[in-house]
Order: structure tokens, then sequence, then C-alpha cells
């Protein structure tokens, strides 16, 4: 599915947003945890089937209202085989239910190895006479630090299967301007970056206006968003930072375009914790993440008008 | 285990390389995949119990010569679920037989994915009330484009677990100095990266005389290493490039410093491929990796002496 999928969702649902699915331990509801170490006991295998099912339950919730979720690879690894399991069951429910899904994984190597990030996470797999593909996501964030050959073999995929990727220009932590607003040769890193995206993009134009090749820029830096802008007029932004990282919807105006698209803005926590809130101990984590949902939606859509 | 660890086994063997351990099916040999696609059919699980298999011949044939192993996680992920098990399988194995194990991750993300990227491969994590290691690498490389905050969960597991890490400097590939060489504010990024390595490693100094957080620095370009090396005299070097990718031992010297330490020069496909050259389909993989190994190290000694 190519950023034309992802754009034909968001325009079908009016909803330009993303569904982070990081679940820590901390973030899943009791229940769902406590009936899994009854089952498997306190290991690493509990807490990985614990979050196949709030991951499912969340998806179930938000899968007529919102385009995209976007499991954060990070939270699987740290549960290890049964972590690995439950990224690809939840990409598979996600694609079942019509969403798009982007695996935030935010990888870089030389080109060898990065064909083998590309094949897993975007591609397929040869095994003897049979292709696999190992995870099947539609979309995956990567860090361009070591240059094109490191890219390339995303932007394969991305010509050969219709998929997309969104490099990191801009990043939405707060240390992040350490090197990325650093001055290179007359203008800052993150500006560098978005011109090599403009490149790795050139060529794979979408039918709906915009190309394969999107960008990661911070919502917590509203005039980054609006240089890079202008920068890359035709890439996605993938806006992370919305939420319990601080920023409003005021600061991500600047990196939609005037048509009201251009970027897709991400909550993870604020959705997947949205049942701390209530005090109903969780038992209504899917009415709570929906409702949070539909109220980012309606304050995005109305910062963007 | 700490740098000191990685110090005292390089003295102990005379030997300053490590073995990457990054198998695609084809540098397996067929007899052994055959096996396993008997058992598991053409699958994911058959290709990941034969790089098992390969690795652990690989790892009995040169344990007590070679001081560390370096699984490219890019290579498991590529196997799914059966891949995690594999890199798992592979670093517990190495470490029976007492050598150093470094993750090559290359990870970086915002602060609080970082910490479940550092928890999964070098820390711990909590599930109820008990606390598992899920990976339990020694050293992992990681990404600075992001600053200090994505890189403070790392250091974290190198205070308090006396783990250590590799901060991409300058990488061995083609195009790494698209961004690499660029001068920001009158030195190359590289140079840049290098400083901040300076400073997340002051105060995490080992009685080796080095400190836990090491730089990659790339076996193809030895002017960057003399730069590299002047600005980082207590950081040890991973320098990845030696034989596949083109580099010579004579490339290399630059990163040593004069008392023949400060480096650790990884080979993965001239020793893991080594059985391609000796004409007997594989059966003898170990007997060639561990020639191929000792041939490196005799290299890699005599350019530095």
């Amino acid at each position: 599915m190519s950023i034309n999928t992802l754009v034909a969702k968001i325009k079908e649902k009016g909803n330009p947003t993303v569904a982070g699915l990081d679940a820590r331990a901390e973030y899943i509801p009791e229940s769902i945890l406590r009936r899994n170490f009854l089952l498997h006991g306190e290991t690493l295998r509990a807490v990985a089937e614990s979050m196949v099912a709030f991951n499912c339950g969340l998806i179930d919730a938000l899968c007529d209202i919102v385009p995209a979720v976007k499991p954060q690879a990070a939270y699987y690894e740290l549960l290890g085989s049964y972590g690995a399991m439950a990224l690809k069951q939840t990409i598979d429910y996600a694609h079942a239910k019509g969403m798009y899904v982007i695996a935030d994984i935010k990888r870089n190597d030389i080109g060898a190895t990065a064909s083998a990030y590309a094949e897993a996470y975007l591609g397929r797999t040869r095994v003897g006479d049979t292709e696999i593909a190992p995870y099947g996501c539609d979309c995956a964030t990567v860090n361009g630090y070591l240059g094109t050959d490191g890219i390339e073999p995303f932007l394969k995929e991305c010509r050969n299967r219709d998929k997309s990727i969104f490099v990191l220009v801009k990043t939405s932590n707060p240390s992040s301007g350490e090197f990325q607003n650093r001055d290179m040769e007359g203008a800052p890193l993150y500006a560098r970056m978005a011109e090599m995206v403009a490149k790795w993009g050139a060529g794979l134009d979408a039918p709906c206006g915009y190309n394969q090749v999107g960008a990661v820029v911070g919502a917590t830096y509203p005039e980054e968003q609006k240089v890079i802008r202008a920068l890359l007029p035709k890439s996605y932004f993938l806006v992370p930072g919305y939420g319990a990282q601080g920023a409003t919807a005021k600061d991500i105006a600047n990196s939609f375009n005037s048509d009201g698209l251009g970027a897709i803005v991400n909550s993870s926590r604020g959705i997947m914790c949205a049942w701390k809130k209530t005090g109903n101990n969780g038992e209504d984590f899917r009415e709570a993440a929906r409702a949070e949902a539909l109220r980012m939606r309606d304050d995005i859509v109305a910062a963007i008008r």
C-alpha cells in the first residue's frame, strides 16, 4: 500500500492522525496482564500476549475512525522473540481491519545490511523456492546519517512494491538540536537532510500528489516545520510529539499544506493510556481510546482548517 | 562485562578482531539448510535454526582465538520471531564460550523509546515482580543523530551494569561522506559527533585506560581514522569494512594507539564465507573460518606493530 492509500484513508476518515502502538506493561490494563500472568507466569510471553490483546482491542476501537497505526519496534524487542511475534500479529490484525501500518524502526546501516532491514519490514525474503514477507508493513521510518546507499534498499521497496518511508529530519526530542540545528555549510543539518529527502523522493510520485519518501518532523518544533514544509512540498510528514511530549494542535499546523493534507500526527501514550483518566481500572480502555482519538481528530482538524 | 573485559580478552588472545555473525541463508552451508528444510519446510524457522547451528559451529571454531562476536540484528529480524530466538541463542552460546558480545543494532530514538532499546539489549525489564534480561549483550552500537537524550538511556546501562556502546561516527559505506564529511561550523560532522562521544564517555573510565563509550570508524577511511583517534584518545573503535568491504590491514592502522590497543576490527563475510573458497561444499566451514580468523589476526597484528 503506497502513500496514495494512506492519503485516501486520511481523506475518507477526515482524520490526519496515527495511533502509536507502543505498549510498555504499565500501559496495559491490569485485568489483561493478570490473566496472562496466570496463564504464562511472570514471563516475556505473558507481557507479549497481553500486548497483542491490548493492541487488538485498540485496533477494534479505532479502525473506523483512525487511518493508520504505528507500532514502535523498541517495545516489541523488549519482549524478545515473543515480542517479535506480537509485532507480526499486531501488523496482521491492523491490516485485516483495513489500517495502514507504519513500522517505527528508525533503521540505518550500510547497503547490504539495510537491504536485510528493508526486506524484513517492507519486502520479502527468499527461503528455498518460497518468498516470505517477514513483517509486511506498508511504511517504515529510517535514519539517513549513513547517506544514500543506506537508504537505497528502502527506496527499492518503494519502487517495486509501492511502499513508503519517513526519513528522520527534525526529531521531536528536547536534544534533537544538538546536531540537527547546527549549521552545515550555510543551512541547519535538518535542512540538509530535507534536501536529501527531496532527492530520494524524486521520481517516486503517487497519484495523490505526494511521493513515497516522507519526513519525520517533530510537533514540538513549529518553526522548523515551516522551513521543512517549504523544502519538501511533495513529501508527507510524520509528526510525533503531540500530547504526551507536550505539543498542541496549534504547534503542528505548519506541517500541513493549505489543502489540509501533507502530514499525519501521531499520538501514542495519549490514546493508549486514555483509560488511566476514567477511573475504571482499564475495563473501558477501548471506549477511552476511541474518545481520545475523536477528541484529537477534532482538535487537529480545527487547528489546520 | 565492561570495555575492560573486552580489552583483557583482546590482550589474552593477542587478537584485536571481532567476528560478525550476520548470516544470510546464502552464507550457510547447504547441508545445514537442507536438514532444516526437511525438518521445518521452507520456513523462516528452518533458516533461523540453520543460522543457530552455523553460528554455534563458528563460535566453537573461534572462541579460543577471537575475543568477541558481533551479531548484526538485521539478519535476525529478517527471520521474524524465529530470528529473534536465534539471536538470543547465539548471544547465550557466545557467552557460554567466554566471548564478548556486541549487538550491532545502530538504534536511535527519543529518550523513552531509547530506554526500551537499552533495556532490551543491555539491561533488564520488569515483568511483575521479576526482572528479565531480554538479550543481555555486553555492548551495542547506537546512532547519535537525535543527540544526548537518545543516548542517555544507553549510558545509564554503562554506568549501572558496566556495559559499553559504540556510537556511529564515520561509517564504512561509500556514501557515508554525504553527511558525515560535510562541514559543520568549522569541522566535519563526523568530528562533531566524535566531540559528543568524548562528552558522553566522560566519567565512564574503566581500569584499562579506555572508557565505555567507543566509536564506529570505518576501515575504509584511513584519514578520518587519524582525525578521530586524536579527538578520542580514550575511546575504543569498532572498525568495520576490513575484507569484503575492501579495506586492508594497512588501512586500519590509524585506528590503533601506539600501545597496539584502541580498536577492534570486524570481519563478517570474510570469516563466515571462508568455506566457499575451499571447494568442500561447506563441510569444513569451521576449519575454514578458523584459518581465516588466524590469517586476519596475523595480518592485522603485523600491520599495527
